[in-house]
Order: C-alpha cells, then structure tokens, then sequence
C-alpha cells in the first residue's frame, strides 16, 4: 500500500527544485544571483498608492472573510478593466482566486476527471501540467515554434486535432490553453495567430483558456490582443490577477474571467464558485487594495509606465549580454521579463539542461530554472528584472560558465 | 457527455447555499440577521497589534512571494507556540496553508485515492466532507455523542474499526479527523477522549488529525487538550491558523503541523510542501502579521481574553434565550462561538432541518445553517458572536417562529 496518493507524485514545481542546493550553497558563504523566480516585487517595489489602499482597508477592518467568490468591489473593477479593453464583462463574469495558480486549480477540478486531456504548448509554465495531472488528466502537446519567434505552427496544431477526432479522443480534450504574452519565452503572440487558434477552438467545440497575466508588460513596439477580443460568441476563459501587471505577487489575488454565457461557461461560473466557496474566502484586505489597483487608472498607468520601461531596458540589456554567448541562442522577448536561451549542450558537452543549470548553480552561483520544467529541454529560463548591475555579473558569469564548457 | 468533472458536484457548502435567498430579501428591502458564518472580526475587530504588524510588513516591502511553504519567521512562531504548550515542534514540521481549508486539501489530495475513506465523526465541519470526496474518498461516519455532551462514544468506533479491519477495508482508511473544540457544537473534547481517540488510531495505525482550530476559544471551565500532548510517536497531524483565536479570518493564513518523524509523518510533510509549491505562495504580508501576532504572546493573551469573555457571555446569554424555547434543545458549549440546538421537526410540522432553515430565513430573517450540512439532521447551527441585542432580537424571532408553527 503506497503512503501517498497517486496525484502527489505530480506535485512538482521545476522554479524551486534548486532551492536546496541553492540554501546550502549560501550556508557555506556563497552569494547566490537569484534569476529562477519571477518576483517583480523584488526589484520594482509595489506601487504605494497600492500599498496605501492596502493599509486603508486593514485600517478600516477589512479583515473577516469576503464573499467566497471575490469582494463585489473587486469583481466590478476587473469587469471594468476588461470592458473598457475590449472584452465587455461584467462582475458575475469574474471568479477571484487564489493568484492564477488558484484559477488554474478550479480549471481542471472543474472540467478534468480521470482520461481527459488538454491541449498545453511547449513550452508552458511550469505548473500547468501539474495542476492537469493531479486531476487526472493528461496533456497533449503543441509547440510555440522557436524559428518563428515562439508563436504558433497553426498547421501542426490543425493536423493533431484532425487525428484527435479521427481516433475519437476529441470528445475528452476539456480545454486547449495559451499564455500571452508568454511565460517562460516572453514572447507576444501576433494577433493572426490567435485569430487562429480562436477559429481552431471553436470550429472544434473546444475550451480556450488564456493565460494573459502579462498583458501590460509588452515592449520593443509588441502589441497585445487578448483572446477576449477575438473569441466572442464561444467558451473562453481569461486568467489573470494582481501579481504581474500591478506588481502584488504577494498579495495573493488572481482571477477567472467568463464572458461568456453559452451552457459550458454558465456551468463553470457556476463550478468556479463551488470550489471557491469550499475555500471559504480569498485574502480579504488584498482584494480591496487590488479593486484600488485597477480603479485608480491614471496612478496605475504611471506606474506601469515606469515598471515596463525598465524591465524593456533590461531585458534588451540581458539579450545584448548573451549575444555575446555562442553557446545560446535567445529569441528577443517582447513581454513579460524572461529569456529563454537554446543551449547548445553538445559544444559545451553538458548532458541536457538540468545538468546545465545544476552546474550553473554549483560553479556560478547563479540559479536559473531548467527548460525542460516547461517541457522544452536544452533552454533555460532566467528573469531579466534585477537591475543592469546584477543581471551584468549573472550574465558574465553564464558566459564564462560557456566558455569553459567549451573548451 | 457531461460537462463538468464528477467531483465538480461535491463542491457545497452549506454554510453559504441561501446567500441568494437572503440577498433577494434584502434587495426587498428586508434587514437579515446572518448567523451563518463563524466570522470573529465582524465582532471583534482584529487586536490593533496585529494589525500594526500587517501595516509594517507591507510598508516594509514584504509585497514578493513568499517562500512556498511559508516565511521562517512564521514556522518558527508556529513551532514556538506549540513547543511552549507541551507538543514540541521545529519550524521544518510546519507547512503554511491557506486557512485550515488549504490545510485541508493538502490533506487529502496527499493522501486519498478514488476508492479511499476517512473516518469523520457527525457532525462535522461542512467543508471536510467535499475536499475528501473531490479527492476520490468516502467518509465512514462516526458520530459524536449528543447525549455525553457531544463527546465520543469510544465502544462504537471500536467495534467499526473492527469491522472495517474484518472486511479487509481498514488499509483504505488514509486518516481519522476530529475537531476540538468542535464545530459546529462548540464542544471541548474531555481529555480522556482524546487519550482512546489516540490509542485507537496507534493501535489500528490510522493517521489521527486534529483540527483545533478554536484551541483557545475555551470557556465554561473547559480545559483544552491538544492531540499532540498524547499522539507522541504516532503519526499525527494539527491543522491551525491565524483565522480564530487570532481573530484574523481575512488574512486566510492556515498551517498543517506534523510533529513526528516516522515515514508517513516525513512523506507528508514533503508532499504538502510540493503541493505548496505547485500554489507557488501564500500572502506574503499576512504571514509576517500572523508572525507578529503569535510572538507578541503579552499583547495576545490580553486580546484573546477580551474576546473569549465576550464570547463566554454571548454564548451563555444565547443559551439562556433558547432554553425558552421547549421545541430547541441545546447541549451547552464550552469552545468555539456556535450553538447547535436540536429541532423538534415533528412538533413543529416542518418536514426536515432545510425546511425549518429556510422558513426561517424568508419568515423571520434570520440566517442560520442546517444540520444535515454538518451532517447532523434536524439540527441548525447558529453563531453566537453578535452582541447580545442582536442575538436577543434573532433568538426571539427564532422562538416566535417556533411557537407559530408548532400551534
């Protein structure tokens, strides 16, 4: 008899799994370059027009529970946020959660039951699977195409739903489930493309989802669409929330968006909402300072502003710096704040990437996650938000770290 | 084809399924008394220390991720708390949760398969029925004894477990989970109790749980017995949180203790930190507030004795109004803040607990939860938190109503 179930095996997280190695490491004195998290907090404070809303609300007692599916403040806001975007919407549309990993949680209790799949692109963030699989589903594979600039091979996808309803398997496949901009690539999707992953979905009678946490972090001239704008009149689900854009990942506060009101999006508004009221309540204080976040548009527009032009500098920085590597080969990302470097593991005659950021780590000191947590081996990916500085020595330091390899 | 997952239908409870009733009576213009959520802070406000601490935090930048499994500071003041109270601990046997209901997924998304059981005892706390069955489980229901001060009939679980083991089924049992104090009849178990509740599960090698919850919110002369002052060298796990007896529901900050080092205690401890891993963190300055607030022992004990005699007083003066009502019967509580009266349905002609709960609510507007949530029929749950002007208003209506239909 095994003492866990069989879902805990799943449970794993390919940001942390150096952790351990990286705790000892610091213990013996060493100084590690965090680069594996995507913590803006960190480097770009957040907002203290936020942080005042925050306070005022504890101030003002905000601590009971809120309402399980989100404080009606809240959920007004986001409709508003979305509305005034494209995307009308209104507060009996949004489910907050727990960040988008919470939203990620109601996806696949909501939809998956044991033999279903979803359809994930390579390389995805690193806990979609997991969250699939503790459901007990399993993913079915496309590709963000790295020749061009990681968007998508439509063709590819068209041919394997083809052979999904051919052999009968489309029937189980619960969702198909994008990321815009794209976590770990960085890269905006054009807008054709997701025109046509839109048409995919729904000449298919198949679930988009959009992970769009990033939505205002694009630069280098990129312009973001969110599948909202493209997918009206069909199931569709937007994730998003209060970490990235409004830089609060501490906070907690996430959501899911359903526009729609087709039979499956009343039947997960509806589910969604179950799950939320067996969590009881989400972070009460965190969800007033977030409805503060996204009202106060001028405030939150200026300090935008600043956060996306200076990740825009360092991430062109960081991409200049490994230019410089022969080893790696970088798309330039045009949202979000990572790279996402090919290894070219043969010439530094390195096993696969987990080898590569293990060593790293071990001889560097730079932690970095391993792109085959994202089901893309040979890449890794690394956050450009420290300041220029910082970024400077990690990056010499993967250089030398190259160059070494190589030899 | 169904839409939604098969474990999407245990997502209930019951403690919110007539918010809409209630919400269209007030939109009617109608005042409605809830006394459906145990919600401490709406009484209470928060202690100004804590929520000072929460103020600094944020105003000291702690707006990042938190580590996954919680802050430092927080498991050390956790494994402090109950070292200094007689169940020795270390910060690596704490897992931070989000609220007691995050333990409890954790719980059972660990450790049940489809095809699994718990053993719970009536009535019980209306979330830990959905989260054992969304994982697959059954629960195997013991009962708390209404007649002994709703303690445990010892015998009867005795002569289950026999069973259980006679028909092969005792291996599929993955845990035994009381409550103490209880909800939802704010009963403190009787030491003893819990000493064969301890030897019951050592000897049959079932993982004893204990949510405590409301470990402080004692009175009425009752002395708190924690499950880990007699579990020593059995594996055992505590749920806890900021959420009761640091009156901070709001702040949604749970953990799961397991003290001991035996294999399913250490397997345990690895997967909810992995599952904690895949939920990337918790809220980051609420864990901070929540640290704050158990290390200030001074300021705590001065706080939660203010709100304990509150509580002392508003339950006793409640008791006092229910025992006028002849077709009530109320065992007298000594923890936690609810009252559980039992429902004469028949004197009443009111078919069932939902009946009386919901004539209730559209006749007199009040709100109160039904037994059968709880697993307990012709039972209703009240909380007894408001001030006594209030719960002498609700406890009149509520007597009225019964006077009416029982004529």
């Amino acid at each position: 008899m095994a003492i866990l179930s069989k879902r805990a095996k799943y449970a794993v997280n390919a940001l942390h799994e150096e952790n351990v190695i990286a705790e000892r490491l610091e213990r013996n004195g060493k100084k590690i370059i965090r680069l594996n998290q995507g913590d803006p907090p960190l480097y770009f404070p957040t907002p203290r027009y936020t942080v005042d809303a925050y306070v005022r609300a504890l101030r003002h007692g905000k601590t009971g529970y809120s309402e399980f599916g989100g404080i009606r403040e809240l959920r007004e806001a986001i409709a508003r946020r979305h509305s005034t975007r494209g995307v009308p919407l209104g507060p009996e549309d949004v489910i907050v959660t727990a960040g988008v990993s919470g939203a990620l949680q109601f996806l696949n209790e909501a939809l998956v039951d044991m033999g279903d799949s979803a359809i994930l692109f390579r390389p995805y963030y690193a806990v979609y699977t997991p969250w699939l699989r503790m459901a007990g589903g399993t993913p079915i594979f496309e590709n963000y195409d790295e020749a061009d600039n990681w968007n998508i091979e439509i063709g590819h996808v068209e041919r394997s739903i083809r052979n999904l309803k051919r052999e009968g398997k489309l029937g189980r496949v619960k969702y198909m489930l994008i990321t815009n901009p794209n976590n770990p690539t960085g890269t905006v999707l054009r807008r054709s493309i997701i025109k046509e992953i839109v048409d995919i979905a729904n000449e298919n009678g198949i679930l988009l989802v959009s992970d769009e946490i990033y939505d205002e972090i694009v630069y280098n001239n990129a312009t973001f669409t969110s599948v909202g704008m493209l997918a009206k009149g069909m199931p569709h689900t937007i994730l998003n929330g209060a970490s990235k854009n409004y830089d609060a990942t501490g906070f907690r506060i996430g959501y899911a968006a359903i526009p729609e009101k087709d039979k499956l999006s009343m039947a997960m508004k509806k589910a969604f909402s179950d799950f939320a009221s067996v969590k009881i309540s989400n972070s009460t204080p965190a969800q007033y300072a977030f409805a503060d976040a996204i009202s106060n548009e001028a405030e939150h527009r200026r300090e935008l502003k600043g956060m996306v032009s200076g990740i825009e500098e360092r991430v062109n920085f960081a991409m200049g710096l490994l230019e410089e590597n022969r080893h790696l080969e970088t798309v330039e990302p045009n949202g979000a704040f990572y790279l996402f470097p090919k290894i070219d593991t043969k010439a530094l005659r390195i096993k696969n990437d987990s080898v590569f950021t293990r060593k790293l780590l071990e001889e560097e000191y730079v932690q970095v996650v391993r792109g085959s947590g994202f089901g893309s081996p040979n890449h890794f990916r690394m956050i450009a938000l420290p300041p220029k500085e910082e970024l400077e020595l990690a990056i010499n330091r993967i250089n030398k770290f190259c160059r070494r390899h190589s030899r």
